[in-house]
């Protein structure tokens, strides 16, 4: 059985052109770009509670990495470095290349240098660090947001969730949408070219990890101001949930659960102003990723509790939800 | 019961000074030094394999955070940013508070800013990464040792595994011994004062973390050459196997083991040119650290395996030692 560090130099040790010295020492070595703020998240992802124990070791790594990409692409920064640390049950090299393979695929795709880590022995966990950078002020935080601003989010959130409850038995999803919503939960694209585009135009940004509704409400709640979602204006999921005699209305009713509280979509929902509309409809058109203006901020209701998040029908009216994401805890 | 969002608030958000951004958005943001480098380690700590399960979570919290300190000193970088990500098996609010009260502890001692972090529920298990600045070409890498370089270590290497051996009743150590070597164990200091001192004075350093042997074998094999380490140069731990009729030959050779061979000190191991010695003599005056020349790098003998370390009995004769350091795979 090879020893650890052994391991560590055949799976993790690859170039890294970007650093001025790689792994395999006490510390990773960078050169920052002059006059570059860093932006720095961590994510730690754990058998049972992020993940099934029997996911796809490649599918697995490459998700690892993209959901601490997507925290950059939701603060507008350019990714740069990575560093992961892994505790393993055991030493299976098969599962190790797998994981490898689709980590590094990422990483590829995203262009960032995996410059150190840690692996050691013990129930899985993975937890991955990933830097960027950013022009100082440029930064997408949480609490822009303007009373007036438009709600916009990328992409279709919910598919993750839909594929989630396709795999796990508690619906069947009729073709395609199949494919589609595994995709989305097995290999989300982390949107890090709409979030340097936004830079100097979104007011407020954050990645759709723990459900729409809930994200938008951190927006909200850091903002100081509440936010109107409209119904109507989600994405449609066309055919989805049939029509006609083949309408399954439980189905259509889950969808909009999944648009609204359904986590792992790594969609980023941003707020601006409403004189950057024809901007943002320019740069869906560029990256060819729609972009969906799906309600508006408004001042906090008096009495509620800051960062109170509406969802309005066609007729103005609010609906009610049961829960607003997942928290892992509660 | 307290949500993840609430409790992160609770115990981990603290005034984060030297932040453009703290904990409680998509990710941190940091302005570098102009024209420094930076530094960067990740390390990841188990329940089981790296602490006990029933570790004073005051302590926990002061280790966890001073073993990823200990690979910036042994970068001789500068301290400034921290990340932790933890996974909780369940919600245990005082365990949290103690855990955190020793972590900051540490960060303030260090002047560190907690800037961001993660907490899920899974198995136990602690993901620090740290952040420091060190001026280009400063770093003290492993790979710079020459033939010749003396041998340092800080300290007194062995004392934390002498605790560990203490506490699991493997051996019943003398007074005042036990006091110390446990201390040594639960709260390490790392050597960042020494680490400073050292820039432009070493020419190789590292931590002692599996080992001393193991360390320095790894500044050997990256460096090209070999170390010869001389058994008498080691530092005198005094009377701990008593002398005389108390004499006490297996304790003697367990603390030889200990010293050779036991991780988890966090002292540093460093290589410099013979014309330098009076200089370090001067940083441990200044620091009140004492610091060892045990040896020196040599040539590595032909048909050895790189990074070779040799331990030689006061007749100059090679010693034999079963083991080398700590590996969590073999």
């Amino acid at each position: 059985m090879a020893g650890e560090f052994a391991l560590i130099d055949k799976y993790f040790a690859r170039p890294t052109p970007s650093a001025v010295l790689g792994p395999g020492d006490d510390c990773a070595l960078l050169q920052p770009t002059p006059g570059k703020q860093l932006a720095v998240t961590t994510d730690m992802l754990v058998s049972g509670t992020h993940f099934l124990p029997d996911t796809d070791p490649k599918n697995l790594g490459w998700k690892a990495l993209a959901v601490n990409l997507s925290d950059l692409a939701a603060m507008g920064a350019k990714p740069r470095w990575v560093t992961l640390a892994g505790a393993l049950p055991a030493v299976d090299e098969p599962w190790i290349a797998k994981f490898a393979e689709g980590f590094f695929a990422c990483a590829a795709e995203y262009g960032v240098d995996v410059v150190g880590g840690d692996t050691t022995k013990g129930p899985l966990n993975l937890c991955i660090t990933a830097i960027g950078e950013v022009a100082p002020g440029q930064a997408l935080r949480r609490d822009g947001a303007k009373v007036g601003d438009q709600i916009w989010v990328s992409g279709r959130p919910g598919l993750a969730s839909l594929g989630l409850a396709h795999l796990q038995g508690k619906v069947k999803l009729p073709e395609p949408w199949p494919r589609l919503c595994i995709g989305a939960l097995e290999k989300p694209r982390p949107r890090i070219a709409l979030g340097l585009a936004l830079n100097g135009i979104a007011s407020a940004a954050i990645d759709v990890s723990d459900g729409l509704l809930a994200d938008l409400g951190h927006i909200a709640e850091r903002s100081g101001c509440a936010a109107a979602v409209q119904l109507v204006k989600l994405p449609r999921l066309r055919d989805l949930a049939g029509s006609g005699e083949s309408y399954n209305a439980d189905l259509r009713r889950l969808a909009l659960d999944c648009q609204l509280a359904g986590g792992d979509d790594y969609e980023l929902c941003f707020t601006a102003p409403y004189d950057q509309h024809l901007a943002i409809s320019r740069i869906a058109a560029e990256l060819e990723l729609p972009l969906w203006c799906i309600g508006e901020m408004v001042a906090n209701p008096e009495a509620a509790p800051p960062g109170t998040v509406t969802v309005l029908d066609p007729e103005g009216v609010a609906v009610e939800f049961d829960h607003k994401g997942f928290d892992h805890f509660a």
